[in-house]
């Protein structure tokens, strides 16, 4: 069911949450706990993923959005003098309303493939800073920020993710993955990073939430102890802690329980799947190839009428007076009857 | 039930949400709709809302938390060279971890009585900068910020409210009214200031939802409409959009649907002044008087002590090594069993 | 004289001031002045000011060096969602070490042409905003900056600055104009834009002071009073304002006395011509060419070592092995004597 | 001779420069040197402050003015969670227009008596804050700011800046010495604070040049190397750095040669003597002692009349209808004819 008739497939974010969440919250809800996210149920959840994660020493902590824990993140991790590395197409580089920059930092955005830096291009990046006499009248790159899947709803490989984080420990630069569509990523048959490679591969990341079958919630993992110290009380001076941390704490704790996380994952690439299969046989053209949960089809304005008579799919940019790109996302809550519709009006 | 075997007083967000919203979660779960705020259930809440201000052309938006929505509002309506007035005692005086500080912003801290604010310290503050040779040398008030309840459980009278608006427009400096309690102030019979004196007296405010009934969420009202070109952009630029703004929307639309915001104010009354009436009963000392859901008792060693053997109560400040002030709230989640064992207690 | 015995072309802000700003600082020594740029020389300085700009309500600041009238002249005239157009070659999108961003704030970089914006650059970034369904998420350009003579020593016509004020003033956005070595313009036979034209043309400009002549000091022209309210307590807040604003004032007042600013600026066109000439009789090759006091040659390595025996020159960038990019900067102090060895130098 | 034609003893900066410096500013006028304070009269004058200190490995850099100066150094200190407990009438807690707050920082006020900030009060402040539950919602105090001389014209003894200094050493909190007044300490005969105790008292100073004989500039020492990592990056990013350097050097240079500095300050204190005397001698009031070149009276209408009438001083603030307090300032320029005519009035 959706406000209009036709199913939506703008987005990954336009149901509630996955029932079991709900049905969590319900009986958990007259249950007194602490504030602040230092209730039984935040370190229940903390526990299980730092289990996910293979690192028993990770410090995890529990924040609403994704803009929210970007600049959360980057602002505790960054001196002040210090800039954030980032795909031009980087969600912090374009899609934060400045955030990144009201903390004060500047987002150095490189040019991208697909949504991906390339290793070649951090490696100049951070060798040109290295290198350059005037370096101290310029923002030192002091991270690099990549996100997995990517805004393009492609993936980094092991071996591409392996080789910018050789790089950025060779230039002592923290490697921060951003993970908002993480459980995509990791139901993917083209992935080949586990969340014990990103433990073991960056010096911080997040889990998402919101994307993937929460009501809201992201889960900031420093995968080493003491990595940012006064977390805490960065959270609170950002407005980012929650009073009620309890209602992200039992929403990972359910994710983390008996793979939920993974299967709201597979439940879309299979979705996801289907789909591609079917706009493959049907002659439609990709903009770009993707293995994950979104899609992006260069349509005719002839195919975008056609499909949009039925389905509500989201505009991504238009490229000429024939084509336009538009994605199509499915999630966690994808009907297979909404899929069913779909393939219908191919 | 507690996560330890005592009753908690601790706060009043030690629990989940009203069952009403819980319920509304769920059969609204599958329902697509659009993201960050721009769903029909949060217009739905924003009409009511407007409604129950006597406000038709307010602007409303939804944030998380309290501290979120004085940084966002506090940034959003200063020039970077002016300050906030509060009360020394106030939220963002003290325990922000420096949020307003992190969007460029001194807190202009006053002496405050019983944690208000009076007329005359506004007055003085503001008359002094007009007047101050070396003005623009300082940091110019260009807000003044209340709490109603206070931090202290204590509340403004309309008048008081309208002499510090007065003084406030005769220097066009506009007021803003911090609400993260407001359901405990308007079901309190010792009230008397309305959501629509509120929004009559002041620039912006905003109704908590976090400590009042919701799982998260505040309501922000700009009563006059265009008060802040782009809030959208500026809230998210805060970190503070969420894109299931839905779960804001649904909350607050359930809380202004059939007078459940001041029901579950009336509730936590109702209890707070059972205990109050056991204490007095008993001889117990009040460190201040308060007529709203948090009750401040000035308790000896061997008062505290069979206090809290039964019942878990907040520990405030240690005035001397005889007396230390403890906090006892209530809420909306409050049992009447759990109220006689304190009272039984006593 | 330099430190070394070679004469130095390195850059125009390697000797002190032009005699005559020494000897009235110490005709003035002893006359106690009003602190802040309160005083009677700065005033004196505003009045020649106006009257060269033909802007006889134009309010003028004095400030110290390029990078922190940048921030504070943007920071001050953004609104804090906003963020600043440039060249991508522009000085505060790179060679302020984030200073732009200290302040909140993103600088939106464009491709540039020799250093340039082009109008049509500017027109599609404004209209691509006001287009853009998702501008709500996005940084606001809020302000147009050019510099001129710009870091590549080039300038614009008036015609294009024209252009880009139009365009500017057709989205309603500021235009800031960073005339750090304004005079080297001013005086290029090449230039047709005069002090009157960026005043009718710009909305906030500055004039250099130290790159032309002055021992430090840059004075900030709002053509139209009242563009920035309270921009005293902004450049105090900066940490840019002087307790003895008499040593901006008394050194602009000399600079307007007897076109002593334009005369400097030929006294280094003059050189640069020379050398010039020089240059393309003796078959070097420019980088790119240029008017002003700025000249960009690409060396092969013979050429550079050679040059680079008799005189400093500076190091730009290495295209290849096989050039390197230097530039040879001329001043108000270039001597005749180094000019000759320069040129026999070829 | 003044502007107007009574002597002034409005402040300590109404002057140009000490004229030891004009002239050697003319002497090396023509000399190219380096930019950005990478020149040779810096690092002279680096040199001459390092062994006036005794502290051989003191990393020294020059900015221009007293509030960029704190503003630089104190978030280049802090964590952005962190806050400077200053004593509520010093310099960044009221005459810095929020200076420091617009880096992001807090300025924890504490009572102060005459100017300085108590050891009990700085114990006090760290310890509650060590001590609070819930510190990790209050912004930490991350340094702590002293003036000497104080706003007050009062000075620390060498057994009260020790006390302090080891209480900030105990709770791992840098100390930190505002000098903007500094040569004016020095020469005091009431002062038993020397530059060795400074350097080895705190973790960072300044040694003021502005009020003390030079036209603009303020020696940053720190004494520890390595500190701050990367200091003149955020120097260049709070727009502090010169690009002509040596203005600074050069004056540094000089007033660290041949004692200039001391006798800058020696001079400005037997002015100021003489006065107090003659003051004491004809009953007037002093509004507080202070044996520094400021001197603080509480004059009635009629005694602040007569004053006025021969020489200007300044207005500090009004205690009641009876009773205004006038500061008398004299400097390194203050002239003893000026003084005998102040004399004379009294």
């Amino acid at each position: 069911m959706s406000e209009t008739s036709r199913p939506g497939f703008m987005s990954d974010y336009m149901e509630g949450a996955h029932p079991a969440i709900l049905q969590r919250l319900a009986e958990t809800n007259m249950v007194q706990a602490a504030g602040y996210g230092l209730d039984a149920f935040s370190e229940r959840a903390r526990a299980k993923i730092r289990a996910a994660c293979a690192a028993p020493g990770a410090e995890i902590h529990f924040l609403t959005g994704g803009t929210q824990t970007n600049m959360t993140v980057i602002s505790a991790m960054l001196r002040p003098y210090q800039g954030v590395v980032a795909a031009e197409t980087g969600h912090i580089a374009l899609h934060e309303a400045g955030a990144i920059e009201r903390g004060g930092h500047k987002v150095l955005a490189l040019p991208a493939a697909d949504g991906k830096l390339t290793v070649d291009a951090v490696a100049a990046c951070l060798s040109a800073y290295a290198d350059d006499e005037n370096r101290d009248h310029m923002v030192m790159p002091g991270m690099v920020y990549v996100t997995h899947p990517t805004e393009y709803g492609t993936l980094y490989t092991q071996e591409e993710l392996t080789a910018i984080s050789d790089v950025c420990r060779a230039h002592g630069v923290p490697l921060f993955l951003d993970g908002a569509r993480l459980a995509y990523a990791l139901s993917c048959r083209a992935n080949d990073v586990t969340l014990e490679d990103i433990a073991r591969l960056t010096d911080a990341f997040y889990i998402g939430g919101t994307k993937c079958g929460a009501l809201i919630g992201e889960a900031v993992v420093f995968p080493t102890p003491g990595t940012v110290p006064h977390f805490f009380s960065i959270v609170k001076q950002c407005g980012a802690l929650l009073a009620k941390g309890r209602l992200l704490g039992i929403q990972f704790d359910t994710l983390f329980t008996d793979g939920l996380y993974e299967r709201c994952g597979a439940h879309a690439i299979a979705a996801a799947d289907r789909i591609r299969a079917a706009l493959r046989e049907h002659g439609y053209r990709f903009a770009w190839e993707t293995p994950t949960n979104q899609i992006f089809l260069a349509l005719t304005p002839a195919e975008r009428e056609r499909l949009e008579q039925h389905v509500q799919i989201d505009f991504w940019e238009k490229i000429s007076d024939e084509t336009t790109v538009m994605r199509i996302a499915t999630s966690w809550a994808t009907r297979a009857e909404d899929v069913d519709r779909l393939i219908a009006a191919l």
